[in-house]
C-alpha cells in the first residue's frame, strides 16, 4: 500500500462548507492512487467551547472527565468528513481513539500515544475504505478516554504515520507553510520550500505556531517526512526533513520574534555557591519557565547580578515568589516587560565561521542594544528592547540573505 | 444495593446552571442511601444543531456516521455532570455506551438494547461511586456506535432498571407530571398520581408527550414502576406502575386531543372484496400512517364510502397515491383538515358499563358531531370539528369527575 496521512487542523473543518472542502482534497489523493488515512481536529471554536463549560461547572475541573468532554469534538468533525465522503460515493468510516484503538500512557489531559493497533485500519484500507481517525485522542488501559494536550492532534497523525509505515504525512492547516520570519512583523519574509526537523523545532519553540514542537520531535525521532500545507489554498507548502535531504545553500533558515516576554534582574545578591539555585528552585516548583538566564559579577566581588526572562504572564508569579524566598538577599530587583526575543535559526551555522559576529554587528549597525544573549548549536537568540524588533527583523532577514 | 435509576431530558440538562441543579437533585438520592444509576440526554439543542449540520453535508446522511455524530450530545452531557458531582466531593464517572458496555441490535438510528453488561458498573456502584451512564446510545456487535432513534434516552433508563434490577426508575423531564388532560387546553386539568402502563401507553400514543411510548411498553414488560417528576420544580409526579397497584375508582384516567389531523373519505367506491386492501396498500408502502378508518355503505349496494384519518402533513402525498392508483375508482374525494381526535382512557371502562354512551351523550349535549368512531379495550376515540375540541373535552372532564 502507498499510503499517505493527512491531517486537518480546527479551521480546515471550522464550518460545514471547509468540511465539503476538506472531503474534495482527501478525494484528490484517492485519485492519485493513494490509501489515504485522515485525522481530524475538531471543528475550530467547539474545543473552546467545551473548555468553557467545564470552567462554568468547576475552577478544578477532574481531568478523566475533562478528556471525556473535549473528545467529543472530533468525533462530530470526523463523523462529519466521513458522512460527507460517502455522500460523495467513497467507501469511508470514522474511527474514534478507543476503535481504533489508540492506547496512550501518561497522565489524562498530557497523555502519550504508545501504541497504535493497525489491524482494523489496515482491513479497512484494503478493502478500499478511507478511515477518519479522530486526532488529539486515544484509550488508556483502564479503557478511559484521554486527550493528548492541545494541539495533540498532530502527535496522532505523526504517530499514525510512524505505525502504518506511511511515504507521506501532510498537516493541513491556515497557513501555507513555514516563513523565513513572520509576515505579520516583516513583509518580505519567503516561505521555506524544505527545513530540517531541528531548524524547525527551534522555530516552533521559539513561536512559530505551525506545528506542536513535541509532534516535530516524533517526526525526527521517526524519521517521518512532513509537508505543512494551507487547506485553503492550493500551493506548495514546506517540507520537513532530515539535514541531508536538504541541499540549500542558506546559512539561516529562518528567524522568530516572541511578544509576551518579560525580564527579571536581581541586582546585588550575595555571590556563594547556590545562589542560583536558590533563586529558580521555588520558581520551577511552581512551573513557571525560565528561558534566558545571566549572572553577571557588579564588580563587588562579594555580589553578582542575576537576570532571567519568562512569559510575561508569569511575572506576578515570579515577583512573589522571589519576595517571599528566605533564602536570597538581594539590593534591587529591576523589572522590563518591554523586551523580545529575537532569534536566528540555521543548521547552516554550524559550518559556517562568523555567523554570531555578523548577527550582533548588524543590530549594532541600527543601534539596537542586546540586553541578554542565549545561543544553542543551530540558533542565536537576543533579548532587545520590544520597540526594536521590527527593525532587527528586517535588518537580519537581509543580512542574512532571506530578502 | 438499593438501586435507583434517575433519567434527566434535555431541557433538565440544557445548561450548565441546569447540570448544577441536577448534580444536587442526584446528591439527594445518595443521601438517602441510594445507589445512584444516572442516565443523561444530551443538552437539549446540541442534537438538532448536529442534525442540522449534517442535513448540510448531505440530504442522505450515512446512518452509521451519523449515530457517531449525534451521540457525542451525551457525551458532553454526562462528562459535565460527573464533572460537576466531582467537583461536590462525590465519587462519579461517566460511561459512553461503548464503555458499559450497552450491546443493541437493529439499524443505525433505530437500535433497540438487547443487553447491558453489569460487571462494571457494579463494581462502581460497589465501592460507593456514581456512574453516569449515556442515554440514547449503545455499542454493536462490530464496536460502532448506534442510536436508539429521539427520545431513546426513556428507553436506555428503562433498560438500566430492568438489567441492574432497580428499586424506582424516575423520569425528570420539564413536566412535572402527567395530566388528566393538556393544561394548555383545560385549564382544570389535574395531575395524576398514578397511572397504570395501559392507561398511559394510550395517552402517550394519543398525544401525551411525557413518555415515549415503545419505552413504556419496555417498562410494562419489564413491571418496572416509573416516575415521572420535574426537575425544575420540586413536586410530587405521576407513578405508572401496574394496573393491580392502582386503587383508584376513577372510571377515566385522562382525557387527549389530537391537533393536526386530517380526514379523507372517498364517496362511492366500487364495493368489491379487497377494496380497502386496494386503498391503503400504496400509503402503507409510502409509510404514510392510517389512524381511524370507517367503512359504510352508501345506499347503494355496489358502492361504499371510505373514510379515514392521516397526520395532515401526510395529505398531500396521500392524495397524490390515491388520485395515481388506477386499482380504484370514486365518485367523489372529500378532504377535511380540521379535525381533531379526542379520547377517554381508563383502565376503569372495562368493567364500568355505559362509558360509551356517557360519551357520545355528553358531546350530544353540546352538539357536537362526531364524525368517525374508534375503540379499543381501554379508550374510546371520536373526531370531531377541530372547532369543538376545547368545549368537548371540558364536558368530558366533567363528565367523568375529573374536574
Amino acid at each position: 500500500m502507498k499510503i499517505v496521512v493527512l491531517k486537518f487542523g480546527g479551521t480546515s473543518v471550522g464550518t460545514v462548507d471547509r468540511i465539503k472542502k476538506v472531503a474534495n482534497i482527501i478525494i484528490g489523493y484517492v485519485k492519485k492512487r493513494y490509501n489515504v488515512i485522515v485525522v481530524s481536529s475538531a471543528m475550530s471554536g467547539a474545543t473552546s467551547d467545551l473548555v468553557k463549560k467545564s470552567k462554568k461547572i468547576s475552577n478544578n475541573f477532574i481531568s478523566s472527565e475533562y478528556d471525556v468532554l473535549v473528545s467529543s469534538g472530533e468525533q462530530v468533525s470526523c463523523a462529519l468528513i466521513s458522512g460527507r465522503l460517502n455522500h460523495l460515493g467513497y467507501k469511508s468510516q470514522s474511527y474514534l481513539g478507543w476503535q481504533v484503538p489508540i492506547l496512550t500512557e501518561g497522565n489524562h489531559g498530557s497523555s502519550r500515544i504508545s501504541q497504535i493497533y493497525k489491524k482494523k485500519i489496515n482491513k479497512f484500507l484494503l478493502s478500499g475504505g478511507i478511515p477518519v481517525i479522530t486526532g488529539f485522542q486515544g484509550v488508556n488501559q483502564n479503557n478511559r478516554i484521554t486527550t493528548l494536550g492541545r494541539g495533540g492532534s498532530d502527535a496522532s497523525a505523526i504517530m499514525c504515520a510512524k505505525f502504518f509505515k506511511a511515504q507521506k504525512c501532510i498537516i493541513y492547516t491556515d497557513v501555507d507553510g513555514v516563513y523565513t520570519t513572520d509576515p505579520n512583523t516583516l513583509k518580505k519574509a519567503k516561505k521555506i520550500k524544505v527545513i530540517s526537523y531541528e531548524e524547525m523545532l527551534e522555530m516552533a519553540s521559539l513561536g512559530a505556531k505551525v506545528m506542536q514542537p513535541t509532534s516535530l520531535q516524533d517526526a525526527r525521532l521517526n524519521r517521518i517526512d512532513v509537508d505543512v500545507k494551507s487547506s485553503f489554498i492550493k500551493k506548495k507548502g514546506t517540507l520537513i526533513t532530515k539535514r541531508k535531504n536538504i541541499s540549500s545553500n542558506k546559512t539561516i533558515a529562518g528567524l522568530t520574534s516572541t511578544k509576551n516576554d518579560a525580564k527579571v534582574t536581581l541586582i546585588g545578591v550575595k555571590d556563594k555557591p547556590g545562589v542560583a539555585a536558590s533563586v529558580f528552585k521555588p520558581l520551577s516548583q511552581n512551573y513557571i519557565n525560565i528561558d534566558m538566564v545571566v549572572q553577571t559579577s557588579s564588580g563587588n566581588k562579594k555580589e553578582t547580578d542575576i537576570t532571567f526572562t519568562i512569559k510575561s504572564e508569569d511575572l506576578s508569579k515570579t515577583l512573589k515568589f522571589i519576595k517571599q524566598n528566605k533564602k536570597i538577599k538581594y539590593r534591587d530587583l529591576i523589572v522590563n516587560k518591554n523586551v523580545s526575543k529575537v532569534s536566528i535559526i540555521g543548521v547552516g551555522m554550524i559550518t559556517t565561521p562568523g555567523v554570531t559576529y555578523r548577527m550582533f554587528q548588524t543590530l549594532a549597525n541600527k543601534a539596537i542594544n542586546i540586553l541578554v544573549i542565549s545561543t544553542s548549536e543551530i540558533k542565536i537568540s537576543v533579548l532587545i528592547g520590544k520597540k526594536f524588533v521590527k527593525k532587527a527583523i528586517s535588518a537580519l532577514h537581509k543580512e542574512f540573505k532571506l530578502d
